[in-house]
């Protein structure tokens, strides 16, 4: 944000809060009264990553999760767009044949605020049986209707195919989904819908990748093929996300937090480097700033610098700080 | 089965019982008491598949997958038993790069007679807000235990690893579920556990799949991971499963019905007939007649025989009929 600052003649104001486990921490609590306000009160919000074993005991109270879910909710974020952008100079770098990943353009918009993650009952009991489980899946009409809109529009001004994700052979709320997407439809009849059982996408999304152009998909679901969609951008630490057109706008790398590879200085910065070139666009109004941070990115890769996730055997791999620093030279 | 009795001296009695789509169009419910009743006096049923769209009208009563779902769980199927083999002759056929390949050797065991598949409350409801669809994830401590046993025990007999796949860090099922697994360990001291995020999961099984020996995971996790996993064998028609020491036992091919291919004749066979090898082999305790059958098909593969979906561009694809006659010919 400096960078553009500078190149382009901005003053940013950047403040900073703690979530998740460094809350938990030092105020025993993931997400406080204050950093929930100081998000409230921004134009737009760049979101880090939480988690991490310190935290992971089952029995604990809370975790740093919680503390992402709860800003998500506060914010209504209900949209998470996620696009999957493939990157030919990562070729080498891909587990995929260079032809499968030819014509990959796709965006999958994640449902964000409902499903497993948030309705109740949700909860551990102890019956005379033994302990009992529960997560409760629960979408309403309209809920799922505002999400599915989200991939309309999008692909209405892309190439206008919208696939609708659900399990409607087997579950309720997929069954109001896919009624909910069909009764839609109607409203939009320059896109093509089709609708595409979870399992088999998630067979497709990597058989066929080309085929996609805006994908929908509900929290838990969306959660899982947006993970596994990074194998076509070579790494999940390129991939980056935006909230829709929300005030503020809340902008995530889909990574975590890595904690196999914390302390070492060897992360890809480029996913929140992408989110923050996405809040520059849509926040913020700042287009030309925006492309010059994606253009930026691509200079660095295409220069050869690579991260250790995307660095094939013999690449010397950048650190997290040195690509941070050539991206950030290298705008504008 | 007719190949095997004549190479083996064998005299098998089969019986065929109508499930799914047929089942509602001749009798108005997908599962018959007859049907249910000669599954269960079976030594193994042979299941094949369930679904289509004539049956897809989300406002139906009753829909073909109820049938299988209703059978799983007369016959207590709680743990699915899916292999990932890969033929090395179809690493043409596959979109992964060979040395992604090298050395992968997994299986997935798949919670199937709980979850979201089936707990209560499940449903749709009209509220004044609207329609509001609802799912229920629940887990008892003992259903988590029993199919995680399962994945102990062949990891054992295996390299010795399981990795238990739950989203621990969102559902309280699966804090039980992680939970449940780290107490069972202890037991299984010549077992390397490891916990995976099923996100986390979705992406490492195709960019890292040969540092997985045995993956457990819920019924819809698994549900995804499997159909996922078919990358790797390059097709989905290729697979099949077994339901654990079971009587009767339990085999289907991993795949659906593939409705956009019905009744052209083209779709693979194997996933079939290799669910009947496993038959053979754990229900029928005909090791040498299970081997001859696994052989065949490798033979036949070998031999350079495709079904349309794992032929590569300039193979002249082998139709569904012809390459069973190709295995059958090929057994003894
Ligand atoms: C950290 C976790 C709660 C989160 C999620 O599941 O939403 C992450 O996996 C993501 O995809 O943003
Ligand atoms: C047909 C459907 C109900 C079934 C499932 O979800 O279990 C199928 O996808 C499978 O994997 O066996």
């Amino acid at each position: 944000m400096q960078a553009v600052g500078r190149a382009f003649g901005h003053n940013f104001t950047l403040e900073y809060g703690d979530v998740g486990g460094i809350s938990i921490d030092r105020h025993g609590t993931p997400l406080t009264d204050g950093v929930r306000e100081l998000a409230t009160s921004a134009d737009a919000v760049l979101f880090g990553a939480v988690g991490g074993p310190k935290w992971d005991d089952p029995s604990a109270p809370t975790r740093p999760e919680d503390g992402l879910l709860a800003l998500r909710a506060h914010l209504n974020v209900f949209a998470n767009i996620r696009p999957v952008k493939v990157y030919p100079e990562l070729t080498d770098s891909s587990v995929l044949k260079p032809h499968v990943l030819e014509g990959v353009d796709m965006v999958v918009v994640r449902e964000l605020t409902g499903g497993l993650y948030y309705a109740q009952p949700k909860g551990r009991t102890q019956t005379p049986q033994g302990i009992v489980g529960v997560d409760t899946m629960r979408y309403s009409e309209s809920e799922i209707e505002r999400v599915l809109r989200v991939g309309f529009e999008l692909a209405r001004g892309r190439r206008g195919k919208l696939t609708s994700v659900d399990k409607a052979n087997v579950l309720e709320t997929s069954r109001l989904w896919r009624a909910t997407a069909t009764r839609l439809a109607d409203e939009y009849p320059d896109v093509e819908l089709e609708h595409a059982l979870v399992d088999a996408c998630a067979m497709q999304i990597v058989l066929r990748p080309a085929s996609y152009d805006v994908i929908v998909a509900e929290n838990t679901f969306g959660d899982i093929l947006t993970d596994e969609a990074a194998i076509l951008a070579a790494s999940m630490g390129l991939l980056p996300s935006e909230a829709g057109a929300r005030t503020p706008g809340f902008y995530e790398p889909i990574h975590g937090t890595a904690p196999d590879i914390a302390g070492q200085g060897i992360a890809n910065p480029c996913g929140s480097i992408l989110s923050a070139a996405m809040m520059l666009r849509y926040s913020l109004g700042l287009t030309e700033e925006a492309a010059a941070v994606d253009r930026a990115v691509q200079t660095v890769l295409e220069q050869g610098y690579r991260t250790a996730d995307i660095a094939t055997a013999g690449d010397a791999a950048t650190g997290t700080t040195q690509m941070g620093d050539l991206v950030a030279n290298a705008i504008g």
